[in-house]
């Protein structure tokens, strides 16, 4: 297999996806395979000699889910990265795995058609990734996630045969969904070689508000009273203190020094955009605003939105960080946000708090000192702390992230021990030798 | 069990689904639980002592699902009926699988909530028996099918233990995707107990408009021009010259004589709607529509879609009929509904066709006379034939209805050799002992 390395400086550069505090193996060997039948001959192989296999996209992920093993083959698909078909017609997109996110969202856009899933690693992700994530991402508020596009996929099995599941019409009801099964499966049931997602048609421009809270519960509040007037934001996030702490020091926006809440949405309506934004500024500020701005046009829409855009480079400058991504039900928010504040203070960590507030999916930042034991310990003290804040709310540990190997433990807890003992036989029934990322998602017996 | 019945006359009377030619074996018993635990109850039996079970809604199906097995115990959950919660904040509503489509949607509009999934059948169909078989509906092709709104399920498993799967939240990617799996399952993999789906807010009431064609073809043309444009109908339906002629010879709505093709869309746009249907017109009158009509007011858009409202309960006077279910993409419609009648003529039977055009997915019902062999010959073979054409356009043999055990043998061509060994260790996997609606969908090994 020429396309196989085990050089080990090579080796180095692909045990870890970003992942704050999560363990690698070190793997035998780095495949990185030009199509689907060099992706089934490392299968077969590895199924023969009963060998782990880590598939992996371009390792941005957030929970250790493409983390080396030890002795593993890692199975990178970055050179399988081809836009096969973009079908004008009937609204649909062929890739290969290693397709990034946004080649093929220009690539769309291109031609007038709209591939929504945006997650804000858009610009370094695969389209291979996102579906072994089912990843979500700003506009999902309004268009879904990942696994609301994916029609078709190929899949090579453990064993190396090569699977077409799904389809690409518009509807279909032949057999079980096991393109769903797949995405979000995060490399543990097969490895993803071809996809077929849904187009949509462009939408307009969007028009961009924001607007300043004396606290973050009230700004929660108002995200669950407009999502209930009916209006469909195409975007809806929210950022604590903390966190607007932490741009106003990477960048002054000038953001008011006495807001504890923020919220900025978007209205992607066209004509019907204004009425939206109007709409939002009358709850915002029946529900306590203390200042709501509109943009008047896309150059200053563009302004509003920069904050939250920064919050993730903003947040890299205050150290190492674990990342939460608990979602609740959007009536339970301000509970939510309520109780991260206490976890933080209680645990003497920062945690900024910010996310997809429309879906109810928050990302608590948990800030620690990686030299200092005591703080690492309290950091993940926290982190466990709002995992288990989301479950009593009702909620769930991760809303977009994905399990890998960072909340292995917790997934036990959220899935109970019918889930977890459904999930083995799941596993099991695909991979049946446990080589496909083992340990990753589900344990093995 | 006092919820068991072994009645014979009783029994009689749960033997058989709505569809058409499809045989049903000797049931040794009806239970009819009240909850979950009375379920579990009946599993635990039927796995102890390897009895077939049969789980049933209201026997509204059209694949012979829902049809009784020589020996088995049919579960029917007709008396699950209790609508549990509707959650007006964060849009939900939980309910037992007994409830009638019609009573969900009813209670949900009464809070100015829309469920959006209506299958014809809705009226008569249960929630339960729409999340097994996945179904679909007019408006799906703007708001999607049940599995898009399914969030949280309860299922008995095959051994009788209780899973919770999903969750209530708009997103989540903890673990698999078991309530997708078990959504169009058809009762193959665990018996649902109550089901959390997600609502919408109400819509605008639709306006509609009708166009006809002097070609079924033309008209099939333009459904796939007007869903490139972008614009996004909340119902776009196609309806031929036998199903139109089927549709006056039952009550006469003033359909031109002369018409080979019908669409029928609408829009719930509000203040956009009229342009849709402008644009709608336009599109038509390019593809050589020889008259449109718009409804200027409700009354109006009534009639208009009252023709399409009665292609069911017509069709049922043209005698026994078997109804195909395929979708195919978008841009084939034309030579799909070309070749349907091309087989009518080949086989000599009357095959009205129409459909839900936006989504590719159409029934061409074949007709046949059930004293006259040759005719229950011909009918087959002419079933079999638009299943055939359905795959080699690209499409699948079931948009909405399922497999049951009308399409068991078309399921395996369309998955092919890996698609069904993988969906024969799925079904082992959830139902070692093969007791769940055993031969439908998959077959036993
Ligand atoms: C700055 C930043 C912002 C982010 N924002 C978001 C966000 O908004 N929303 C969100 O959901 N995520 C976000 N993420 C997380 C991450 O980008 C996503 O999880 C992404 O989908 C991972 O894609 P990837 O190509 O990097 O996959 P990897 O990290 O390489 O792999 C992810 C998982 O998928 C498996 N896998 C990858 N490719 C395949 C394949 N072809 N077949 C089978 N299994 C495969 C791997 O084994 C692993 O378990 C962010 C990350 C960063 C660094
Ligand atoms: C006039 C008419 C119009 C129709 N229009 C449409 C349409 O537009 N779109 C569409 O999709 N279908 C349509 N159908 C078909 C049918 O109504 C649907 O398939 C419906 O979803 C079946 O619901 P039911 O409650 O009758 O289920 P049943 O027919 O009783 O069962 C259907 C399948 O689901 C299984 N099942 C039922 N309940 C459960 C449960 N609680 N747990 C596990 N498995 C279960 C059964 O075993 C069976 O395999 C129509 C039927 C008729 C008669």
């Amino acid at each position: 297999m020429d396309f196989l390395t085990t050089d080990p400086d090579v080796l180095d550069g692909y045990r870890f996806d970003q992942a704050g505090f999560c363990d690698a193996g070190m793997p035998r060997a780095l495949a990185r395979p030009a199509n689907t039948a060099e992706v089934a001959q490392v299968l077969r192989h590895a199924y023969e000699e009963r060998i782990p296999v880590v598939p992996q996209g371009a390792r941005t992920g957030l929970s250790g889910g493409a983390n080396a093993i030890d002795g593993a083959i890692l199975l990178s698909l970055e050179r399988m990265a081809e836009i096969l078909e973009i079908d004008e017609v009937n609204h649909t997109a062929t890739v290969q795995p290693g397709v990034i996110n946004s080649v093929l969202s220009r690539a769309v856009a291109d031609k007038g058609l709209f591939y929504p899933p945006d997650p804000g690693s858009w610009e370094i992700s695969t389209i291979g990734g996102n579906v072994a994530t089912n990843a979500g991402g700003l506009c999902c508020v309004k268009y879904g996630v990942t696994s609301d596009f994916v029609r078709e996929l190929e899949v090579v099995l453990a064993d190396g045969r090569v699977l077409r599941t799904g389809r690409r019409t518009a509807k279909g009801v032949a057999g079980y969904d096991l393109a769903r099964l797949f995405t979000g499966s995060e490399g543990t049931l097969g490895v993803i070689t071809e996809i077929t997602v849904a187009l949509r048609p462009a939408t307009e421009k969007p028009l961009t508000a924001v607007a300043f809270f004396a606290t973050a519960g009230a700004a929660c509040a108002v995200v669950s009273e407009y999502v209930s007037t009916g209006r469909r934001p195409s975007l809806l996030e929210f950022m604590d203190k903390p966190t607007v702490d932490a741009v106003s020091a990477y960048r002054d926006l000038g953001f008011p020094d006495d807001v504890e809440g923020v919220l900025i949405t978007q209205s992607d309506r066209g004509a019907a955009a204004p009425d939206d934004l109007a709409a939002f500024a009358e709850v915002a500020r029946a529900g306590g605003a203390t200042d709501v701005l509109v943009a008047s046009d896309e150059a200053e829409a563009e302004l509003l939105i920069e904050g939250r855009r920064l919050a993730g480079v903003a947040m890299e400058r205050l150290g190492p960080r674990l990342v939460d991504d608990v979602c609740v039900p959007r009536s339970r928010l301000a509970e939510f946000v309520e109780g991260v504040a206490a976890i933080s203070r209680e645990h003497g960590v920062p945690v900024p708090c910010c996310g997809h507030a429309g879906d109810g999916n928050m990302h608590p930042n948990v800030v620690f000192d990686s030299e200092d034991p005591d703080s690492v310990r309290r950091g993940q003290a926290a982190f466990d702390a709002i995992m288990a804040l989301g479950l009593r709310l009702g909620g769930t540990i991760t809303g977009e992230h994905g399990v890998g190997m960072l909340k292995r433990d917790w997934l036990e807890t959220e899935l109970g021990e019918v889930g977890v003992a459904v999930h083995r036989s799941v596993k099991e029934a695909f991979d049946p030798r446990g080589i496909l990322n083992p340990g990753k998602v589900v344990r093995g017996r």
